[in-house]
């Protein structure tokens, strides 16, 4: 099956919003094996979305498009899709009820452009809009061409994608899809590739796909069979030889993300954690408080930017910062001991180097950096020089290789 | 002039990259008045790019691509759009002897693959790569139709508009652009707009636009005249009539972000700052931190999630936090004036809230925050309540809040 994926709004011609929608359609569609051929984006004007629509269809048996579902004169996706698929509109009964109990909770009333939004296409299949008042659909025509119009908040759409969407494709293709992303740190993604190249040659299902990220890397595996348990199996049994190769690597086998895996081993076990950042600059502690519910573990986190905060704060010795440097080994444990000392704190986790674009030197380049991490009476060191990216991609990656350590001693 | 932009890659397709390039050049083309009607994208397959350029000439006197002008075999652009304007490729000097230096600097080998990005239409304009090795070009045919092809990495891309590619359409739009980007804090867009509603509202040139994101707002003032020097004038009038009815609010007339103001303002009054939070949890400090070079200014930041953290490290009094809360205007305070005292810096901010999504109670609501900022005998508070906004949201307007108060004690 082929697609185009089709933006309607004239706000996205205008750059005032980066078009999200395409992305997440773009993989989800290959995930459940449909060719997508082209992206396009066309305004709120009747005449070029018919013509865009029409011309989708000479290439491609399926057309989804995002937006121009709303109350407003504007709004003219679904007439437009409801014509050039030789449709007509007509009252949807449940989109009405749907939309009078929305308002009635709201305690506002309805008005006549919301009435415009319960109109549908007789052939039309209908997708509730449980994130707002704009429903989508489906509508095929006599050659089994398929338009889906969805709404263009990302929120709404994923929603309905996920729930309504891909359920109804996925019957369409007669196919039942199921992949797992495994998530990886430490290896990068041509040494992934290498180690997994026989397995991603080698066959047609399950497919291994690699994705490389500001610092991480994936690996998806994806089967595609008759039934939802085949696909399933089918996976596991590949992951599992996946785990064999690189599973020292991998840190989540379902799409988790490595501060989430810390924070729930941390609260898991009960673990508190403290952290003393110097080139990273508090990122480590915005990252973890970025979760809701950390102030459960998590009890404070030192930015010692200058060399003075790292004595007066951590009690680093000045000896070590001039006989090592504030960017060595020595620093970084005295960082990491100075904490736990002060605070108590099963974990605390230290981290100091040279960020970027200047501050380097011969011996000492930009990407150097030193980590140290502790809990209870282990002490782990590492040492990262990762050359040539910039200030933002090292400060992440220190970040990451920060969780790395915690999910080391927290237990794999 | 109207445009399509037509993004080039099947990576895209795949979902694997967002597409930023096409916000970035609508953006761009709207500021040179060239009216953009639509984006496309198209993976790396010859025929079909062919096909998507042809048709986008039959609306569109201007076509942009971008990506697939690499040294590889799928990399077609160039080759494509020298077929459809009817034209041949040619070894082109300046880019030869570029890509010489180029590889000489590197001390690596020019592969066969280099040399091929040195081929150029005959009757190319072309546009250096100041950033990579593959240059762009414009190449028009003998309707008058333009084609614009650009490399795919948005750094190379970007400098290369900039630098070549917007003065190159200013001249054939035969039009000068000049506009301004005022940045205001502490104004919501709606009355934003509304204070300026007649000047909005009440003429085409210079024009007025207002935007909104993540707590923050802009007003761009721009002017299309015969003379980049009128387009100034008349943009420069426009601005003194903004600035005398919402300049409290605007704390950039160059569309420098807030961040930047503060750090440089801190660099050139020699103040030394340091921050505790608590519910940003180090996302200021991160902030301060992204840009290079703030060591000079920045000593160190305490994210004191806990209570016990801010007892200890800020010498915040139990009876304070029993009393009146960790989040409350006095906390806020002692907060502030615990780091001044323990860090001697001149500024010192603080920060102390319910960022959500739970914590919240009926008097002290998820999003109700504190802040003290303190400039050596100065002090102000503030207090922010915004309901039914995210986690994120809410914390990223507390870190805007904070360099805004920094900014007023600086002097905006």
């Amino acid at each position: 099956m082929k697609a185009t994926i089709l933006s309607v709004g004239t706000e996205l011609l205008f750059g005032q919003v980066t078009n999200t929608n395409t992305v997440y359609l773009s993989q989800q569609l290959n995930l459940l094996g449909i060719d997508v051929m082209y992206h396009s984006t066309v305004g709120d004007n009747p005449e070029r979305l018919a013509d865009m629509m029409k011309r989708a269809f000479e290439d491609c048996d399926l057309v989804l498009t995002t937006g121009g579902l709303g109350p407003t004169q504007d709004d003219l996706t679904k007439e437009i899709a409801c014509d050039v698929m030789g449709d007509e509109l007509r009252p949807h009964k449940e989109s009405a009820e749907r939309m009078k109990i929305y308002f009635d909770k709201l305690g506002r009333e309805m008005t006549e452009n919301n009435w415009k939004q319960t109109l549908f296409p007789t052939r039309a299949h209908v997708f509730p809009n449980d994130m707002g008042t704009a429903p989508g659909f489906a509508l095929a025509d006599e050659k089994g061409k398929i338009v889906i119009c969805m709404p263009g908040p990302p929120r709404e759409m994923v929603h309905m994608f996920e729930t309504y969407v891909s359920p109804y494709l996925e019957e369409k293709t007669e196919a039942a899809i199921y992949y797992r992303m495994l998530r990886c740190f430490g290896i990068g993604e041509s040494k992934l590739e290498t180690e997994l190249l026989d397995l991603i040659d080698g066959q047609t299902d399950p497919t291994l796909a690699t994705y490389a990220k500001d610092g991480e890397c994936c690996v998806r595996v994806a089967s595609k069979r008759r039934t939802k348990g085949e696909a399933r199996r089918a996976v596991d049994e590949m992951t599992e030889k996946v785990k064999a190769r690189v599973g020292t690597y991998i840190y989540s086998y379902d799409d988790e993300n490595l501060a989430d895996v810390v924070v729930r081993k941390l609260k898991e076990q009960n673990v508190s954690i403290a952290c003393a950042e110097s080139c990273t600059g508090g990122w480590f502690a915005k990252t973890l408080t970025d979760l809701p519910g950390v102030s459960s573990v998590f009890d404070r986190g030192i930015v010692t930017y200058s060399n003075r905060a790292k004595v007066e704060e951590l009690g680093v010795s000045q000896e070590t910062l001039d006989a090592h440097g504030a960017v060595s080994r020595e620093t970084a444990v005295e960082m990491a001991q100075g904490l736990k000392q002060k605070t108590g704190c099963r974990m605390c986790l230290s981290v100091t180097g040279i960020a970027g674009p200047d501050g380097g030197t011969e011996e000492k380049p930009v990407g150097l950096i030193y980590f140290c991490a502790i809990l209870d009476e282990l002490m782990i060191c590492r040492k990262s020089e990762m050359r040539r990216m910039g200030r933002a991609w090292n400060r992440n990656y220190a970040v990451l290789n920060m969780l790395d350590m915690a999910n080391e001693l927290l237990g794999k």
